[in-house]
């Protein structure tokens, strides 16, 4: 941290500066002679001494060298982080495909999807049983009835599921029935929920917020990290922006930056990012292109009857479709789509 | 709601829409001649029949007419509500003023700025027990120390308090300590957590997210009305936009539209909104001026000791300073600053 | 500007960085100590120099210390900026009144708006001839005929008048009729436009860019400055959010923002801001609370028949009501409305 | 254009809405009985018709059925748009790559980039002459020397050329030295140049605005079409979001949701949306995976030394690789690279 001090400040002035930093147990170095005087702070700084250091009177402006997380950072951790679950790995040279419908509404729909989208060469099967929605009045799905649903269709396809998690005291039940529990965008701020995340030893899916920038995610994740799990899946989801056309904006940019300043594999969700089931396709291909290690996607037997985001869903079909565009761009990539290690599981280049 | 045709739609689409109204228990009415052929549709609707309908072949566009909220709407409760809380009242004709730290350090610090602010004016104690820090490495409130200092301090000087709640499990014990509970910016859509604070008999204040519009405002809104707790205020307290000037963007017009369409009472932060504490001033003034029913102000003793929020905080002089300036603005806004109705309480055009 | 070298930099790469800065005529002071070896650029750097060093190898991070702005800012100019035209004097303690319709229509439609805004208190007549449109096919004003127009009715009332230029062409034309000129939000940045009316010796009104921060702003009235023209005016109009409520979402931040970083008067826009004529009054309240210089507000005799921007302007009979509202606001923040200094004028405070 | 009217509204009420209706040469359309009363506008309506019904008293609100612009839709023109330029072909199954320094130097710098970049696979080059730049201290360009140098280069390596116009002025000397008339994204909303421009029998690249929309997109667009010019391209540079990582975000969605909605050729630069040269391959592939005709790069043989741009610029060598990996990408996208058709031509799939 380095504290620049305005032209012409008083002897007091800056003494007070060096008071306030070794009164905070670290230790303060004076430079002159480069145009402004400027202090370097020695030793392991905090937020909070940014805010005051900047009240201060002769301060001219604070500026943070270090960023404010460690465990989430490449320097920190320079090698690629690989999460594993039942045989897929995210964060390597494969794409991870997770789909599914956005609600599980009974057994046999989800249980058709997972054969669909397992035939189509889907590795996870996703499905919401805890809905955060923005009316009361919407459906907020089937609760631990949907979770149970979840387990058994997963079982019974050899898919490891994925769902999403909303209240801490839920972080328990969700954790027995699933394989990966999602934070989902609204909750990427919720930090009793991300600590309660942190404690387990589950593969985790955290969302980015709907406004947070790319360094507040990487804070998030620090919480979840800083409790210990390690097994942490970054997704982007589109952030929120004055464009109507689409629900949201997927910020592709975010999956290379991530990888340039993070270790954490990152995975996209198109279905989210759009709103608009004829833009996943060319999303969820720019999303590989970009680096993305998986997608995340919305799929359903009838779109038009769903319970919920029905306007973003795949069809069977059109999910078939996408896996075949999928294929060569992967193969582009150096990367190859991900195949489930269980004796279901089937090949998507033969599809 | 209304189902607008596209030009040159066939006999099977239109029969599929009708049918999917009607198999959703709702009538539906064509009516043709106006360029394209339109169908309402009648009875009570719900988003996810606006979602599938548009999915529909020869489906041009659904355009809902009802808004989606009910109970925060003011078309469903033309007067405006007002919430009392121990001899406050806000949403009527006085202006209510909330001062105090971000955070409870200790008990001085906080008695300290209860009776300077009392002295200036105020009317509700304001202090953070639980805080939400971006990063897991900054200071996360005292807890139930917290509450417990709050609740003497505010009984010993005789004004009724608010803090924050962020988890559900929670509820019941701020509820215990605290007049009024507060939803954060980052919670305004933790649904659980605003079905719990729902269920209390105690106000609730509802902060704006950082990227809600007011549309899922006044949903997040309808949460806590929809589970029977009525003494609701909502708070603008700055959007997230592209401006890095300030921490956040006040949505000053908020005011008024709120007002326009909800009978809520609304109330400003402006020390969130800004984060410079040099701001707060002429942003509390405007709030005022726009019709805001009251302000939220961080205060400290020592704004560059503090452990939160320091740079947004007013010293008790710059506090005393703004209360005179917002004397004469209330005025002319036909309203006047409350005065605290217990044997303490000093009226502030005395000050 | 300051160099902060990475940790484990090479001699190398400090070399690189060193010949960088002294190839640019600069001096550099290497500074070790301080956690970082940082180094000091001094000198008069130039954006460019930002932009290269942070490429070099070596490099962790470079920090500006001085704004890019200088005879924007208050630093280099400590005094308010008083700007006068035709006896209206804007940037002091009065609050000035620019008023008329978006469009000029027709002479009767103008003078009927001039003499009703005026006797309301009125100071500057606005409306516009060339009008900037999203779509082509919009009404786009009448062009010169519409200047000619304008500059009678002012002369008929003793009104000083401003309308929009939009093309480098027209500069000249418009200021022969014209008292102000205005730069609309979406020419902020046109810089050759900004170049040709720094060239004039008359007022120039700049409005902010959709979504230009306050920096940017500044950097684009120091293109006028650099010309020479000091008479210079800015308008904070609103930028875009994903709020959709409001056509815009007006930062009234941006009012003490602007006074406390330059020294240029500025004014508020609140009928482009909002969009909706019933946030209009609100908003010019809270703008003038927050400090503004004085308003620009769109009247029209029948805004249903308006031929631009109906839904954003108020009826004569509005625009007194907010006239009368204004005037105690006004008196709360020690100021007072503009009363015009010609025969024709008309005390507010009577009407 | 649908009327829906308030419930309760009066006889007078709908009576004055029709009156308005008719008084424009429009015809009306009355339906009741679908919960709401409606009113059908039937003939070409207009927007300020739109403005001007919802203000009148009894109005709920007013529903555009119709999209504002017509030209640039599909509806209007279903087969895609191809444009040609000396050659090459815009809008087909090939990609056009567009590269080359952000400003003209000198000739030596264009002449090597030039030379670097065809060898690579180039189609198009860039540079730019007139530069828009934030601080009127920033280098502006060279001016018409600039433009000289460009053509004198085009011609010697064989590549048809692109750069920026800034002013309606500047329109007729560009078009004498230019190939491609590029509009930036500042002036994406400069009336008076979009008129211009579509007077030209040249092709023209139109960049979205930092703050547009889609629609306000393809609103500009059609001052382009409307004035007769068909050879148009759209480019997406990123929009102006809060997160600063990056210098715009990337808006991937817009080149599929512009295929969609409109039959005009669309690319991409990775180099402004994204401000970091590291960013730029990823993005780059991520915009043909996501089915963009083509891409505008910048690149410089020593981007520390560029006099705009440079953290954004690709070394020779960044430039090589980046093409190297787009041949596959684009392949398994059922397109190719475009192959120039001079003969200095170079396949890029032999480099």
């Amino acid at each position: 941290m380095i504290v620049v001090m305005k032209v012409g400040y008083s002897r007091d002035e800056i003494d007070g500066v060096i008071k306030r930093i070794e009164g905070s147990g670290l230790k303060s170095h004076v430079s002159q002679g480069i145009g402004h005087t400027i202090i370097g702070v020695l030793g392991q700084t905090f937020p909070e001494l940014h805010d005051t250091l900047e009240l201060l009177p002769g301060v001219e402006q604070v500026v943070p060298i270090s960023k404010p997380y460690k465990l989430a950072s490449r320097e920190f951790h320079p090698q690629d982080t690989i999460v594993k679950v039942n045989g897929v790995t995210i964060g390597g040279d494969e794409i991870v495909i997770m789909a599914g419908p956005c609600a599980v509404e009974s057994e046999d729909q989800l249980l058709a999807t997972a054969q669909a989208v397992k035939a189509s060469g889907a590795n996870v099967l996703r499905g919401g049983a805890f809905k955060p929605r923005t009316s009361p009045y919407q459906f907020r799905g089937l609760g631990e009835r949907g979770l149970r649903i979840l387990a058994e269709v997963g079982k019974e396809t050899g898919m490891p599921t994925i769902t999403e998690v909303m209240a801490p005291n839920d972080v328990e039940l969700v954790a027995e029935y699933a394989d990966i529990l999602q934070i989902g965008a609204r909750n990427m701020q919720n930090f009793i929920l991300l600590d309660e995340v942190g404690k387990l030893k589950k593969p985790v899916l955290l969302k980015r917020g709907l406004s947070s920038t790319i360094q507040e995610w990487l804070l998030a994740a620090e919480y979840i990290l800083a409790q210990g799990n390690e097994q942490l899946v970054l997704c982007e989801r589109g952030i929120r922006t004055f464009e109507t056309y689409t629900r949201n904006t997927m910020d592709i940019s975010a999956i290379p930056a991530i990888k340039k300043v993070s270790h954490l594999p990152i995975i996209a969700d198109p279905s989210h990012a759009t709103g608009k089931w004829y833009l996943v396709a060319p999303l969820a291909l720019a999303a590989v292109a970009a680096g993305a290690n998986g997608l995340i996607i919305e799929v359903h037997p009838n779109p038009d009857q769903a319970l919920a985001d029905g306007p973003q869903s795949l069809t069977f079909d059109n999910f078939r479709r996408l896996m075949a565009q999928l294929t060569p761009v992967a193969q582009a990539m150096n990367k190859k789509l991900a195949v489930s290690g269980t004796k279901a599981g089937i090949n998507p280049a033969t599809t």
